[in-house]
């Protein structure tokens, strides 16, 4: 194989990199890492279908061939692929508004969904389309991510009270949880909060330090601790099943087919296509931003690199993986990912034998859980998500900008009020407004010389040297259409038709771009100018805004000059000094 | 009154000002401007009104009120309010939308349009949202322009083969007239070419330089020339009603009632003003952008002032008349104005008089344009238009940017292929993005020191000094979170681990914002740049930006300093020279 095609075919599939080298020590790591991940994403992986509205084996078929193939394309060595919270809340939104939860249309619409997904991941890693994920700003993702894990949260409860109250949003939750308050069922509630308060006190390291008193390793007790949603699993399954509670009114997770994941085919109806387009689109961002983040935090930490288009095409493979195999959207989680990471993953490998783990759980283990309790599966969730919630985004927010937390909170109240679609799309939409606005009007200083140097700063913030017939404004921005008028306006304003100024110099250093709406304002600055006697004078004009200018014939008609540098501006502009008094 | 009241009342209406000081000289050019601009209006309100599907009588109601309105509220003193070509062709899609030409509620849906028209821009003077204009990039409205024109100018083509053929688009008019094309009459054709063939001649100054021939003074002959349109609808009306051509197929005027404009009510159905609100939104936007550009070139070349928000209230005034007037969308006319200002208006009475003027033609020339062909009309249009036209953007554009060509041509092909509105929300869309896009990959420079100054250029462009223990980036773009990863990315790549970089200095002259997203990265960079034992400062940080990381724990944590020049942090981080060879 010529080595050109050989170094494309392995950047395309990173676990020939990987795998080559595979060591006896890395083998261990990952096969450690791989039990610690299997035993969390057990419970998670039917928590989260049930959150998506799907059957409980629809979240672990999801992560089953999925995680084999982003242990193929992916290129994050500790990242855990699988269903996530946030994704399978958008699921449930998305699907939600095309088929009935329950109805055989519902399971075929989330197959179409994480294959529409992966077939746009995909796309965009082939085109190199990762760039658009840009786009999503970080607080906007911050006030998502919490406000997804309070809607979540508060979805959950119906379960833990064993009532019904369904609800995208929580203007329709809270009231229908309200209103069926009083159906509530007492061993469903009881069942509830046990495993919520057991799972709190693991969370808060409460099992680990007991394991730690009692005499076991810290290490042995904090992968103890990782177990404790499968004691909480076990313990209330035991429970129900010892005292008849689902008889009682306790609700069950119920019969789970005992096989590997079954082929399936994703409903490809035009309508379906249609209808789930945009929030597959949604979903994908997401799902990548999501996945991308942990995946470079924890590869940094390793001064390992992650390859954002191939890992959208890792992702991608995922997704399509699911869409043939009876699962849902998946994509890299935040939570399992650290766990994995902290467990000693080394390759993706780790993921692999996860695959392998939960695999094992779906042959073996299904007929144990007929008597798990929906309950305790939504306390999984609740401690889960609650971990998501930042607030202090908000508090951030304010402190550093209005305009970051204006868009902050916007999402948030929109996630919270219109739904999770609504949520992003506001998020995104409210963040670029900001930005146009704010360089729409530009800050625009008045400099001066700071004396002993060749250096100009604003006359207002510093002590600078300044010239009565020479004025220097810097504008900090681009120059483009949605300026240039302001430009025309604030450039004409500072100079009266009586005032003493003879040069007015643009100092550029801000400006790094001119769009043809700004030229032919700075043309029509140039001719009022010379009307009026004044010479206009550009300075420190970058290369690439220069190149520019010169394929125009505005410096020709420029009635001044361009200085490379402001302080060339101001000796060659500013009046021969006064001789002193007495001297003449 | 007290002072400040009368202040703000003057404000509001600029004729209190202007009225005061009122003289002899200015009446008189107004007067004489009135006559000529009324001569240009007659037969123009009667085309654009046929134009936007409208019978004529509107245009010449559109031409009274509204022009009367704007005298007490605008403050340009050369601006030509009435009908005008792009929102008459805007009308006409919009309305085509919800009504049928000819049927009862099509004239009603034009009272509705001119309402929310009016509604809106007022409502935007007294809120100061002007700025909303600024969007439009200067370029897009160019290319607007221009495409409508072609539009207009390929509609009334049917009047002037007498057939019928309509369409919204370029794709939908050009099959239609060549269906229709053997169906063409030819009386209707030998009237419309010789219209159009003598106003192309009196445009281009043949029928002046006849008349000064035959010893007609220069000034004179000028204003004869402007009186082309009048003289080809005498002529054709007079040949028409002579040969009996009405009868030979030669479609006419018709009846016009003969009186001042009607008191009429806008249609306000909810259906109707949902339907009619993204219309008049775009009528309103682009009628504002239109009117202000030709009123601040008109008052620049006097010394004069525009105040924008103060125009939003004249012409939004103009525009509510209109639609208790039986009129329709208003605006301040390019052609129309020049000649005002040329004409020598010296005051918005100027427009006084010509709405006297179009009042008297009302009630008292209506019954003598029976005859009028609508053929004559359509040439008028179309000679009007085809001054519109010019493709030179594109070439212009292309010289220029290619971002700036793409927003021009999408403009350009929407308008002409989907219709005027989607045209301007294409415009809109594609330079908003292609800015957006622009920013979000942002010129990067590494500089190194100008020898013999304090100045810091591009390496790649300037023969500069540099150290290979110290990097200095100089990001030409505000960081915020569509750049941010880019940003991370860029440095961290630029250290290698093993390169001798002891000092990186992010050079701040062009970055005018750091929102919280880009933060976050400079804070991802900073504990990374400490891992590797490699400094971070800053430097020329502008005040706003320093203001607000001074409101952060960021300068607290930051592994380096913030440099107030780049030459201080030259001269700090740069290592003691190394003694020279043999000085040992």
């Amino acid at each position: 194989m010529r080595p050109a095609l050989r170094t494309a075919i392995a950047a395309r599939l990173p676990i020939l990199t990987w795998a080559r080298r595979y060591s006896r020590a890395e083998l261990s790591a990952d096969l450690i890492a791989a039990v610690i991940v299997t035993i969390m994403l057990i419970p998670q992986s039917l928590a989260y279908a049930l959150l998506a509205g799907l059957p409980p084996e629809a979240g672990i078929y999801a992560s089953i061939l999925p995680i084999l193939l982003y242990a193929l394309f992916g290129t994050s060595r500790a990242l855990a692929v699988g269903p996530v919270a946030v994704v399978s809340l958008m699921t449930a939104a998305a699907i939600g508004g095309v088929a009935e939860q329950g109805a055989a249309g519902y399971a075929v619409a989330a197959l179409t969904l994480a294959f529409l997904s992966g077939l746009m991941l995909v796309a965009m890693g082939i085109f190199r389309l990762g760039f658009i994920a840009n786009f999503l700003s970080h607080t906007v993702v911050s006030g998502f991510i919490t406000a997804s894990g309070i809607l979540i949260a508060a979805s959950q409860l119906k379960s833990i009270l064993g009532i019904r109250a369904e609800g995208d949003t929580l203007p329709s939750l809270l009231p229908a949880l309200v209103a069926h308050l009083p159906a509530s069922s007492l061993p469903t509630l009881l069942i509830g909060a046990l495993a919520l308060a057991f799972l709190f006190w693991v969370r808060r390291g409460g099992l680990k330090r007991a394991l730690v008193a009692r005499g076991l390793a810290p290490g042995l007790a904090d992968v103890a601790g990782k177990a404790g949603p499968v004691a909480a699993v076990v313990g209330t399954t035991l429970a129900t099943w010892a005292l008849g509670l689902a008889d009682r009114g306790v609700a069950v997770v119920g019969h789970v087919p005992q096989s590997l994941p079954p082929f399936t085919l994703p409903g490809l109806s035009p309508a379906l296509l249609r209808d789930l387009f945009l929030p597959a689109l949604l979903i994908s961002i997401i799902g990548f931003v999501e996945s991308i983040s942990v995946a470079q935090t924890l590869a940094a930490k390793r001064r390992q690199r992650i390859d954002p288009d191939q890992e959208l095409l890792g992702l991608g493979a995922a997704n399509l993986g699911a869409a043939f195999t009876g699962g849902y959207p998946v994509t890299g989680g935040f939570a399992r990912s650290v766990v994995n990471f902290d467990a000693g993953a080394a390759t993706p490998a780790a993921g692999a034998f996860t695959a392998l783990g939960l695999a094992f759980a779906a042959l073996a283990l299904t007929p144990l859980i007929f008597f798990l309790p929906k309950a305790t599966l939504a306390a999984t969730i609740i401690v889960a998500v609650l971990g998501l919630v930042d607030l202090s985004v908000l508090k951030r927010s304010w402190a550093y900008s209005r305009g970051d937390f204006a868009a902050v909170l916007a999402t948030i109240l929109a996630t919270l009020g219109l739904g999770v679609e609504a949520g992003v799309s506001t998020g995104v939409l409210v963040s670029l407004l900001l930005f146009l606005w704010h360089t729409s009007r530009p800050h625009v200083a008045e400099v001066g010389l700071v004396p002993g140097t060749e250096h100009f700063r604003n006359i207002r913030r510093h002590t600078v040297l300044t010239d009565p017939s020479l004025v220097t404004l810097r504008v900090d921005e681009s120059l483009y259409f949605a300026n240039a008028r302001r430009l025309e306006d604030l450039l004409l304003n500072r100079v009266a038709p009586d005032c003493p100024v003879k040069h007015v110099v643009l100092m550029c250093t801000a400006v790094n771009e001119i769009d043809l709406s700004a030229l032919e304002a700075l043309e029509a600055i140039n001719a009022r100018f010379r009307d009026m006697g004044v010479g206009f004078h550009l300075s420190e004009v970058k290369g690439p805004v220069m190149d520019r200018l010169k394929r125009t014939d505005f410096l020709q008609h420029l009635n001044g000059q361009v200085f490379l540098t402001q302080y060339q501006a101001w000796q060659a502009l500013r009046p021969a000094p006064a001789p002193l008094p007495g001297a003449a």
